[in-house]
């Protein structure tokens, strides 16, 4: 509890948590009865969808993500002054620095939900997808430049021999950190397209990552963790009232505004919160997930445009869905790629006629594929479960197992 | 020149100006090219409208203010980390309180841009025209409140028998500032519906304003007066380029995204650089508009949805727009209004058959009815004209007539 002294201590953690606590509660209040209120601007500015695996043909609004992030947004602005309040009442030093990380993070969060917003309007192209999160989080990075430009990385042990105790990796951690902030947004993009899925991702990520930060409230660097739970609670507030409506039957789609939305925030925690290793941890299945689709999404194999589950008429529940083509037209890396998958049962395969199918590389067909069909809200239940297992094992890697990489105290 | 040594203060106030000016030419090039690519992305999303003053019916992309601002967003923050550049590279001491403002202005800006997109996609009631300022005005205030928190005005000359040398506002001053953000917004928006006027009215106050930093830069406040540069030259030049397509005839609208991205860029510049009042002395054409509307805008004459002139389809030229009613239905208010404004000729009215008409109550009918039938560039011209005229009044009442109302030094 390092050597404060306890009252002042438990005063200057915990009150202003339990400010933004109210505060989180309270935009969670007003996003559940905001959200329903403001569909039919959307269906009228024909921002909507229809949603495939259902059998009637209702309209969707969509991009409701960013009803949340706006919501997100009012609660941090009003949550400004609060950290700040002992600085300001007892006339004392005021943490400037610590003010402009608040203000460049919540900057690189709004920039991220114009872009996402008008990603979602104009149906910007793909590679708009990788270079809007990297314009969002310049903010952020010229921050921490003028600020605290500190690129020094500690080396984990067992790669010491080779390159020292720490390493500067100068240019290169703004790479890093750029890319972590596409990389976030990306992940949460592509496992999606079903029911609930985004925003119930989204929320069990935040949730870990709090309960990591709560954690470390009483170690020494309680201050970047404190930081991280100001961000977390309001987002878990808004998006579980946008999950409210999300959740099947999907009464709003959340849009590419979300994934933005969500990835920046996350990224904006790993970076000042100072745990990005921490926080790729928390994306397990995310990455289990970009490493499973890269055949498909390097057009290695063929690539269908929508790779969700598809809903069999008859029975109801969702079954995977496919991708085929005629094995002649494969590379042979791609030959390869599915020899390897399929005796490995990473793919179900099927050959006819000189035409292979195989599910989409997702980890949500993956999953239809093991354990049969399934209804749609069991399926996002299933994987919101999986990504609950694997905060669980980032937990057993990040504490237990840290001394393997890290000299660690205690 | 307060009392520095002439070459380093060279330095530091002018290096930073050189290096927006450049980084504003570049962002001028970029903004007059991406605009018409991303044009067909805006009609194909839905966001078009057609010019009611044209005799063809070409659909005219709408709200390309976004791109405007996105570019503007994107220069600033590549200009975040120059004013710093010698506090970083000297490893001395460190102002983070002007980073803050720096950056809590372009979250200010930023968050406008969101909302008014959002207001443009969704078409949000008027009432929120006056609530999203007050919304994106709030990290502004949050951050005044916690850094500087002076509320404090020196009062003017003729005033001070009544109110002392000076009085604190308190929470007046806040609510001074949210509304400055309103005013400035509204009123560029209701000085509008002519190709080229919001983007044009908004470029000449932008210069005007600019003029007025460059006078102020050998001045003690220097420092202000530099940071309100920062922001106002990248805007007068991705403005530039957005006039180029929104001039006669217009191939793009702007949208009330500029309006919103524009007010707010002023009034963050009028608080931040602490020249509020000056600010509205640069108002004039805008604040004589509101004031000639009110009977109108609170619907105490009869307000059509549309105020701006008509084309006469024949001579091809703009004439004044009309309001009409049966006179026995005017309030007792109303007909003393129309009474007093037509002795004066404010307004042209006619009466026919007990029904009363007028010119529309806008400075640019007025203009219409007093110099007759014109041409649509020629008619913003006349507007830009007058624009200009009025901030030489401005210039005048701001520098020789200042000393009536303040003491002034020199």
């Amino acid at each position: 509890m390092s050597d404060m002294t306890g009252d002042y201590y438990s005063l200057e953690v915990w009150l202003p948590i339990f400010i933004n606590a109210i505060l989180s509660l309270s935009f969670y209040l007003i996003t559940s009865r905001i959200i329903p209120k403001l569909c039919p601007m959307f269906i009228n500015a024909r921002l909507y969808g229809f949603d495939l695996n259902k059998t009637n043909s209702e309209k969707v609004p969509e991009a409701l993500g960013v009803v949340a992030g706006c919501m997100y947004l009012i609660a941090m602005f009003l949550f400004i002054p609060i950290p700040f309040g002992s600085a300001v009442l007892q006339n004392s030093y005021f943490p400037h620095d610590e003010l402009v990380k608040l203000v460049a993070a919540l900057l690189s969060i709004c920039c991220m939900l114009l872009l996402g917003f008008a990603d979602d309007v104009l149906d910007l192209r793909w590679r708009h997808k990788l270079l809007l999160p990297t314009v969002a989080s310049l903010p952020l990075l010229m921050v921490y430049y003028v600020t605290y430009n500190s690129t020094t990385i500690i080396v984990p042990k067992p790669l010491r021999l080779a390159f020292g105790f720490s390493v500067n990796l100068g240019v290169l951690y703004y790479l890093f950190m750029s890319l972590l902030a596409v990389f976030c947004t990306n992940a949460i993009n592509i496992l999606a397209g079903v029911n609930g899925l985004e925003a119930g991702q989204s929320i069990v990520i935040a949730m870990s990552l709090a309960t990591f930060n709560f954690c470390e409230l009483s170690g020494e660097q309680w201050r970047t963790h404190q930081f991280s739970l100001f961000f977390l609670m309001p987002f878990i507030a808004v998006n579980l009232a946008l999950l409210k409506y999300n959740w099947y039957p999907s009464r709003v789609f959340v849009g590419d505004t979300f994934c933005y939305f969500a990835g920046m925030t996350f990224a904006v925690v790993g970076i000042l919160g100072i745990f990005s290793k921490t926080l790729l941890l928390f994306f397990i299945p995310q990455v289990v997930n970009f490493l499973y689709s890269v055949p498909q999404l390097f057009h290695i194999l063929p690539c269908p445009r929508h790779r969700m589950p598809r809903m069999n008429k008859i029975s109801g529940l969702l079954e995977a869905s496919k991708f085929e083509c005629k094995e002649d037209e494969l590379t042979s890396l791609g030959r390869l790629i599915l020899d390897v998958a399929g005796k490995l049962s990473l793919v179900q395969l099927s050959r006819k006629d000189g035409v292979i199918s195989g599910n989409n590389l997702t980890i949500i067909n993956f999953v239809l594929v093991k354990v049969g069909p399934l209804h749609e809200a069991h399926l996002t239940s299933v994987l919101l479960t999986i990504q609950v297992l694997c905060s669980g094992l980032a937990f057993l890697i990040r504490y237990p197992m840290a001394s393997i990489f890290y000299d660690v105290p205690r």
